[in-house]
């Protein structure tokens, strides 16, 4: 099959964008798509390789439904409602088997999110993802990293914070769990993350800054204080973690939840005030997404760490994930 | 160096784009980009592998030069202004003397285009570039592949048709040439190619179709027939030629200019009265790019092949370019 014939058949067969939308889709040499007047356009990529941003041993089906929710996560950071994306994919070789699970799980978060593909490339080469998401905000509604402010809160979404990297050292057999069904739990929060879009679309105008937590908490949530010139601490103790992560070591539980990485939760700040807590709660109970209160927002630069008791803990010993690393 | 430093280092520091029309460029989750009122947005990604797209001994001002360009190319092919790129690039090792030529080549040619670095991503893992553009064309007026009539001219741009493949071909030793200053020529045209953004504007409202020759004319021009269910006519000896590959066999030169391979030249279409060849020719003469009257549209179906003397030649010999297929 050549490279024509696997666009034809796996990508170009399954993208329907509306015409009024997506007047030229995949097929020409390039899409045209018609923006939103009065909106503004948000633009990001990421690129998935293997051994770094997934195992060898995960599903097709899994691979094609997380390298597009990581890209829907930093839409959902901004605030931004998904309008299109790009797929460029490197192949060792055309593998039906492998393309009719990753298209199957590309293209149910793609209509669950009602974001459409509208081109891309296809290349024989080592395997590699790269995804380019565009989505829309009204203008300067966008939620950045820059706008956090002294006296926020700081909240994370979601209940498996440390789940995905957890998973990870279980097959790294650095972690073992007490059951095949506390396994697969983590591994669908490492292989299956749900990007937060309708919490994100919520907390437009309501939270003063935002990102998402795709290298750590930590290393993340210290991208906002330094794009604010502002500090925080945060109660190590209040992160949500799952049951199953709740089941290891403090001290783990601890590692994994700061610094795990590959978690695709927000972190965010709002003001700390009845009406801001009162729209955040209601964000999160219009989304049906979890939020949790850790920490707030100072003036004095830099992360403090303390536990429910209040003793300070040192955040050097919690490092973030960094793709140029070794893990 | 990690994967921040090096984003900083390399690419935010040289990525200046104006606050009007990006607002938030590198260094959130998105960047933010305002949409002229009015304009449809146009996007195109390519992923370049190494031994596919490129040579392990392209130099890397080169590769950066190339790894735009063939995106730019894609824009051109529409008639699309650029606005905004992304790139992603997954690397072996963070190697300086790499980066800094890759960087220079690119932005030489992005500051020369106008078209603004905005975000993207790095990580460790096989050399793999990816990029996506983002252009504008007034609304209704992209050039695409679906737009030739029966009775238009078939043109193509530039003067090297066939020259990158001559030197693919000299790289593996299959061809050979009399001068190192030959070699030179031709190396240039495969590492270097000159997108015609240029003359992809002039040809708005003018040319009926376009694309942009990247695996090769008549699979390119292929293209433009299925999309526009039409057939054509071409004089192969009308095709234009440089000098060093006019010294190879004529049966090589018709190979190499009819299915070489990353020309990045455009083919399009247009109507031939004489209103519609002095549009062309003022559109040559307007971005300074020649153009070369190679053939007709026809209504039957099908590539026909003929020489200087009328003689028919078969299609059928010269395949196109599959980035699936052994070359």
């Amino acid at each position: 099959m050549g490279e024509f014939d696997l666009i034809q058949r796996y990508f170009k067969s399954q993208s329907h964008p509306s015409a009024d939308a997506v007047p030229v889709g995949i097929g020409d040499d390039c899409a045209v798509i018609n923006p939103t007047p009065g909106m503004q356009w948000l633009v990001s990529s990421d690129m998935l390789v293997e051994g770094r941003h997934f195992l060898s041993t995960v599903a097709p089906e899994r691979l094609g439904h997380k390298a597009l929710a990581v890209n829907l996560s930093d839409l959902a950071a901004c605030g931004a409602t998904p309008r299109a994306f790009t797929l460029a994919l490197s192949l060792p070789r055309v593998d039906e088997t492998f393309l009719s699970g990753f298209a199957r799980g590309l293209f149910a978060l793609a209509q669950a999110h009602d974001i459409a593909l509208v081109g891309g490339d296809t290349t024989a080469g080592p395997l590699n993802i790269c995804i380019t998401v565009m989505g829309e905000v009204p203008r300067g509604q966008a939620l950045l990293r820059s706008g956090a402010r002294v006296g926020d809160d700081v909240y994370v979404s979601g209940q498996t914070l440390g789940d995905a990297r957890l998973a990870l050292e279980v097959f790294r057999g650095q972690a073992s769990l007490a059951s095949a069904a506390e396994f697969e739990q983590v591994r669908r929060a490492m292989e299956c993350p749900q990007p937060r879009a309708q919490l994100g679309l919520a907390l437009r105008g309501v939270a003063h800054s935002a990102i998402d937590v795709s290298d750590g908490l930590l290393g993340d949530l210290g991208h906002i204080l330094k794009a604010s010139g502002v500090g925080a601490r945060l109660d190590v103790d209040a992160l949500p973690r799952s049951a199953v992560l709740a089941g290891q070591d403090l001290a783990l539980q601890r590692e994994y939840g700061l610094a795990g990485g590959d978690d695709y939760e927000l972190v965010f700040t709002a003001p700390s005030d009845a009406a801001g807590r009162a729209a955040v709660a209601a964000a999160a109970a219009a989304s049906g997404t979890p939020v949790q209160r850790i920490g707030a927002i100072e003036a004095e630069p830099g992360l403090r760490l303390h536990d429910a008791a209040g003793l300070a803990l040192s955040a050097a010993a919690f490092s973030s994930f960094d793709h140029f690393k070794t893990p």
